[in-house]
């Protein structure tokens, strides 16, 4: 695919061909090579953070890109303002205003599609930074990157994802964008309250990756090169007693690092809670925190290729 | 009037001449056609806005403003900190101490005459973004600005004012800055519960503006140049009957575009809710986007008189 | 001292020697002669605030002197969020994934101890903007330097601290960084409910800072280069009417300041309530916006230091 392919905007992982992934990484690894080229692409643009709901990580994160690649940025947390009862405005009305102000929108949003439809209005390109039960593509990109940062390939790579299935919207993302490349495992390590939906298998069915359920987490981890745990949620269960229990299977310690291959690595979304254990952050394949900071890098590709 | 007219603080409409306006409109212009030019004219200069109410649209419109002139933003939606009981300061101090911290401040507060009193304390200029029941008065600048824009002219202008002329700030602002002009004729399409008041009444006959008052929208549409909207707060009305038939009657769409001379325009100072069509958005002559992207030129044209 | 002494974290008072508070002195007096040398130092550089709890003052002083060194910033005030229920994240956690998108934290929190733990996991500076009751550097430096600025000099000086000197953090910190000067007198004018703490008057002894405890606040004013003045909180006191006989006394108004020497000089951390009259504002004596305003410059110079 041709340096500077046109994309618009960013509002589903499903739109990201793997030519167009391979774009998005290789623009990243440049972003990280060579930050002082980086510095002055975007002078002058404007970014506008519209938040319908606070999510401080994922702001901070686009707009340090955008900062870094010498644009601005301004925004509000409380975009909610825009539709409240007083003023009453609907999304497509703000879109079309902010788009006025703006040189690329950033948006989190409560309602599923929420992304699609800004976009469909906007004069400027829009970037889905969450819009409710629906996507989050940014982050199953910079999930996606990190892996193949870290293992140095995606094409054959073996992954567990454990935790929450059901609900993660994350895991879900991940399932989707490793579809994309060739001989892909995935386990499925979750307790059967939250386990991976029927839609995902399918999916990955019919783009032929192997998936296999396995509940006992100790005999997944030597056969994996990445492990992405994701956090379970109390409310998930009926009781408190099963809660606690899965809580205690599905938690990432030293005898779990001790069972995980020497090149393999552990990754999370974050925020964690308990499912980490925080002894082992300092183990090199801990890749949570650089998995977080791939972030900025991946978000300064999209904003870098949507602006320029 | 020579250019470089110097300009302190933006206070309320009321300062303007005739001069000072086309003076503002000219540099609105100039920042429209050439915004390269603009790029770089406040670099280094700081921002603050301060906001004792949450109004996210007016201070996005300030800070692109200030963002493509080359300068740099600050500020809160929460100032009602400084004065809130635990804190207990003056809007005066506060000032004071903010006035030391940037170049200029945009103040947003919900009580009437705090931008004079601001203004009267502050080391760097304030430039007021609604005070309350008070002035809006860099609406009423934008207002006046896409009239002329979209008409070419000011003088001998036929404008409707419709729907809730009584509490409307931006209606009442704009009736005054038109009184500025020659051979203006201003209809007020208004339910008598909220009928223009007689302060307005008695300023346009002093200033020999022509008006008449026309509960019938439909006869009013073919002789005016601007339609300005304005929306229509159920909590005006005794009971909701009322309400709803008042709501359908001033509402513009379809069948009132059709009356609508072919180069005229319809304005609105957004949020709307009810009172405009969709449907309408893609006439020609739907300017109130438009106009709300006129707002980060007049702006522009602001900060860069107060600052340079 | 060297230019340049490497200065990682902003934590506490303790932490400056003379020589470094000397440096930073001298930095911020160079800040202010030559703004537009400083105008891009910190090009390219950005600076993200974590405030736990609001501090709009705070937070836009630390923000005008990064923008200032043509550094960027970006933010929260709702950084709780980051630790609430529902996210349930460490500060540790959060800092290291802030430190992957910044080039210094900026953090504000209601914890004592709060500035320390993120020093202790943060890759890049953290500069203590208040933790809790504990401490609140900046502020303590800016008042230092405001005494030298105003009056000249440190050693010898003799300093009246009047107020609610129990609970005030700001009275205890300057107490603190006056230790490391010689020959300085403190008196502590304060209603007995409220006194000065022995651990502050024990770390004075140790420090040969000649310290007296005199109540009458008009005893005092003739003999001192400084007032520092500071707010009596009214929960301090059992019933209403001794909390309203000490503010009396402890006011500082047109006659109190008839009583102060010519060249001494009246500062206040802001925000004040009632124990400044405004009508001596205009006072040349009433040093405490000229304070305030000394905040932008010593923050300037701990920003430059700790980043370049």
């Amino acid at each position: 695919m041709a340096v500077g392919q046109k994309l618009r905007h960013v509002v589903e992982s499903q739109q990201f061909s793997r030519d167009l992934l391979e774009e998005v990484f290789r623009r990243a690894d440049e972003m990280r090579a060579e930050p002082h080229r980086a510095a002055g692409r975007l002078q002058g643009r404007v970014l506008a953070a519209l938040f319908y709901e606070p999510s401080t990580r994922t702001r901070l994160s686009f707009e340090s890109a955008m900062l870094r690649l010498g644009g601005r940025t301004m925004g509000t947390d409380n975009a909610r303002e825009f539709s409240s009862a007083a003023k009453g405005e609907t999304l497509e009305d703000t879109i079309r205003i902010v788009s006025g102000y703006s040189d690329v929108i950033v948006l989190r949003h409560n309602e599923e599609g929420a992304a699609r439809r800004a976009a469909a209005v906007s004069d400027v390109p829009v970037i889905n930074a969450g819009d409710g039960k629906g996507q989050h593509p940014t982050q199953a990109l910079l999930d996606v990157y990190t892996i193949r940062d870290e293992i140095g390939r995606l094409d054959g790579i073996q992954v567990a994802m454990v935790g929450d299935l059901a609900n993660g919207r994350t895991a879900r993302s991940l399932a989707y964008l490793l579809s994309k490349f060739r001989d892909v495992t995935v386990w499925f390590v979750a307790p059967p309250q939250v386990a991976m939906r029927d839609d995902i298998k399918a999916h990955l069915d019919e783009h032929g990756v192997r998936w296999r359920e396995e509940p006992d987490l100790h005999a997944v981890l030597p056969q994996v090169d990445v492990v992405y745990q994701t956090r379970i949620q109390k409310e998930r269960f009926d009781d408190a007693a099963t809660y606690e229990a899965v809580k205690g299977v599905y938690r990432m310690g030293a005898p779990e690092m001790a069972l995980l291959g020497r090149r393999a690595i552990l990754m999370h979304p974050l925020p964690r809670v308990d499912e980490i254990d925080p002894a082992i952050d300092s183990d090199p394949r801990a890749a949570y925190f650089r998995q977080a900071r791939n972030g900025v890098q991946i978000r300064m590709a999209l904003l870098d290729m949507v602006l320029s």
